[in-house]
């Protein structure tokens, strides 16, 4: 396991100082040593992509994409070794390492069908019209192109499908834009069996040096010192509302800004009508249950907030809630700092008006946690914002309503989010379609029934959302518009076609 | 003429403050007095925009394209009066004028057209797969919608295509988007007339009302309380660099930020190469001349830089240039801050390491003003960056470089721009293929043979490019695709038909 930085086609490890992995699960530390990048392995990794940008940017989509195909490849290749590795890091079980790693692998493969394509090129051509009076039209051709290298930091909860080889990696890599990784420390050994992977990958297609590197980061000042690099363009980052918002404010303090696409998750509110909560509260209960325990609740799309009405149904429903979620065995959450800032996150939330705890915390070893259920009366909920904030790991709020108004007063009230989602009986379809209205304004994503958990990765994908839910709701950290992130357009203007890019000629 | 504020359906004038439009040609006030917006008017116009905004966003494209159509034929209805105002508060020739005009109508037209086809919305559908293993696939469709309330801040140098009904309002409006107007301090009387224009359309098509409302501004204050209005969704923004990035600042700071869109004008570089310099020399000074002195040099897209070798032919060049620029008729510039602001500019460009004056500031009455034009060589040019901030106005500074190599690295040391164009023979293939490659990172739009002033409306246009010549590349100003400034997607995954919004519900 290569245990310093990549730079380029180079393993550098210069600091004196050590980063250890832990395992979640036993809060032991693992074995390999890991070395943090200096300031000039951190300088060098991102001038290697400037370099590499001159050459990268002007490939062939084909290549690029058998490049992202060798990485998943190299990927499925080393197998078993990858998986007990994730396991140790993260104390996912087994089934869940895999499925990630099938998605991380299917969505390298998705970018590089994208590269091939070229059609994120989203070419325009408007011919000359010499003859136009009173002015000619010149002839003008459009295409994007890529922005330059992209910093993209690890996130912890993905520590293959969002990060070293995630999907803002593959994205930026699709459209031509090399790309800076920096490793997050929960999982060090994961990142390192894919990173390697990464510059194998880049060799054996005949990749640039330097199209990608990967640095472990030595505390903040890394992650800093990339996002105020003269030579990077843009930056990606999936994580906390803090982390997110510092990098966000970083880029744009810059004396030339640059965008920070940050990806912060959200609460993702559960409307529970009347007439679907009397359906089947069984059914309703094991789905909600699985959805808020899921992965320990460490998904950027987990139900934080269930909205429903203060009635008899309802009451049945808390209750079946409590035993599906009580039922469940607990699991290690991803490492101390999530487990410390979910506890407090509890404490701080335990205390607020009207606050009733349902499902309380249970002693468990190490970072073992059990999901937690509480409920609060709408009014209370509508006059405390800090109610409205996420709590990430498996926690849910049920927010109750005195009637559907206040339902809709409730959606009203929230913040910016990546999903919404609604559960109503087929006679409920008019108050669905106001609360619909209301919500759209506020989350990339509405489910009907279903569970926001689950991120499909296809085109009609949204993975964003108005701030907080994202820095920028224009775009989308997964599927196929992801790749807009790191394009601009281009448009040339009476270019005899000799010169013109390969892409425009023929038109 | 409405010398208040228009909020809505209302006017409005509080204040007991007033302003005046003041003609450049004579440097003289002219008679109306006009109201600045008070805080609580400000306040009142985008609380309007956010109630309208929930209308305004679900109307058929057909009845946004309505109204657009109907601020068109409104500006040509008032057609001499809307002249001769803004020939009074420009100084600009009628000539001048009627070309922004049809311009500006045009361009609502061509938005009206995207509003009705609906195009933008981009629609995406990956249909359920219910029998995929391991995990059925949802029914995910996307769309985009708008993104709330925009600001647009009128531009000094287009009164009508930049400003009340320019570009920004008409690509907000097309896609759903309310929209604020701060006028421009220096054509109070044509943003008035074209306002009330937008307030009779927004009537007579049934638009909700608040869909458009226009602010006198009160200094500094009321765009910085625009930019800060927790309902404003995003912002629109055409002139300095210093204003500019002052708004994007702001709108960044907010604990919500938002997205502001500063097009900020560029040097706009034009490099001759030799041979084509040797071709024909007077032609060339002729077309050089004349985009310098355009409108007194007050585009965002003046060439300021022109980039050449230091030989006879471009001694010979020098000389025809100075007696093309000489020959030209002085005329007023905008107003007394951008007249001032380039005078400033041309001393503290005087000064530099060698600097060469070829036509200096001539002594004229008033605002008017004569192009200047000045040399300097590449190495003097690369040691000073202050040599390559942009000087708005009629100033073009030509950079003497000792071969081509030279002007390869002064192309390098630029920053970002809106153009970059480039003159050369069919000899210089080679030479114009390297020149493009480093300028393509650079600008937003290169342009071969012919001049950057004269900005296409189309959908191939790109008005924009790497900061300082935009906040960010990845949009543009000008063109179909400047829509997507204001809008962002939405999935709805698993919404059953009736509930889908109608443009979806067919696929």
């Amino acid at each position: 396991m290569i245990t310093g930085n990549i730079l380029g086609y180079q393993i550098s490890a210069l600091s004196e100082k050590r980063l250890y992995a832990s395992n979640p699960s036993t809060v032991e530390m693992l074995p390999e040593t890991f070395v943090p990048a200096t300031t000039a392995e951190t300088d060098r990794a991102v001038r290697l992509a400037a370099a590499a940008f001159r050459t990268y940017r002007n490939l062939a989509g084909t290549l690029r994409a058998a490049f992202l195909t060798a990485i998943a490849d190299g990927i499925e290749h080393i197998g078993e070794t990858l998986v007990q590795r994730m396991m140790e890091e993260t104390g996912y079980p087994q089934p869940r390492v895999i499925v990630e790693r099938n998605r991380t692998c299917s969505q390298l493969r998705m970018f590089a069908e994208i590269a091939a394509s070229e059609q994120w090129r989203e070419i325009v051509v408007d011919p000359a019209l010499p003859d136009r009076t009173p002015t000619p039209r010149p002839d003008l051709r459009s295409m994007m192109v890529p922005l330059g290298p992209i910093v993209v930091f690890g996130a912890a909860n993905f520590p293959l499908a969002y990060s070293t080889a995630g999907g803002d990696v593959a994205s930026a890599l699709a459209v031509g834009c090399p790309v800076i990784v920096k490793a997050h420390d929960a999982h060090l050994g994961t990142h390192a069996l894919v990173a390697e992977v990464i510059m194998n990958a880049a060799r054996q297609t005949d990749m640039p040096e330097g199209v990608f590197s990967a640095l472990v980061g030595d505390g903040y000042e890394t992650g800093r010192q990339l996002v105020l690099h003269p030579d990077t363009a843009a930056v990606g980052f999936t994580g906390s509302q803090q982390g997110g918002r510092a990098l966000f404010d970083l880029g744009h303090q810059r004396e030339k800004p640059i965008p920070v696409f940050a990806e912060m998750g959200s609460v993702n509110p559960v409307f529970l009508l009347p007439g679907a909560v009397a359906a089947d509260v069984e059914a309703l209960a094991k789905t909600l249950a699985g959805s808020i325990a899921l992965s320990v609740g460490q998904f950027c799309t987990q139900p934080g907030i269930l909205v429903a009405l203060r009635n008899s149904d309802t009451v049945h429903l808390l209750d079946m809630l409590k035993i599906e979620l009580e039922k469940m065995t607990t699991a290690p959450m991803l490492h101390t700092e999530i487990y410390r800032s979910f506890h407090n996150g509890i404490e701080s939330i335990r205390n607020h008006d009207g606050l009733n705890m349902i499902c309380d915390v249970m002693p468990a070893p190490g970072l073992h946690t059990s999901p937690v259920l509480a409920t609060v009366d709408a009014t209370n909920f509508l006059n405390q914002p800090q109610l409205h904030l996420e709590v990430f790991g498996p926690f849910s709020l049920c927010v109750l309503c005195s009637d559907p108004d206040q339902m809709e007063m409730v959606a009203s009230s929230l913040d910016g989010q990546l999903t919404a989602t609604i559960h109503a009986a087929e006679t409920e379809h008019n108050r669905t379609s106001d609360l619909m209205e209301v919500l759209s304004e506020k989350a990339g994503r509405i489910v009907i029934k279903g569970v926001p958990t689950g991120v499909e990765v296809c085109g009609a994908m949204t993975h964003g959302g108005p701030y907080p839910a994202s820095t920028d709701s224009r775009f989308t950290a997964v599927g196929a518009r992801s790749v807009r992130r790191w394009v601009r357009p281009v448009t040339y203007q009476n270019v005899p076609s000799v010169l013109l890019p390969e892409l425009l000629k023929m038109l």
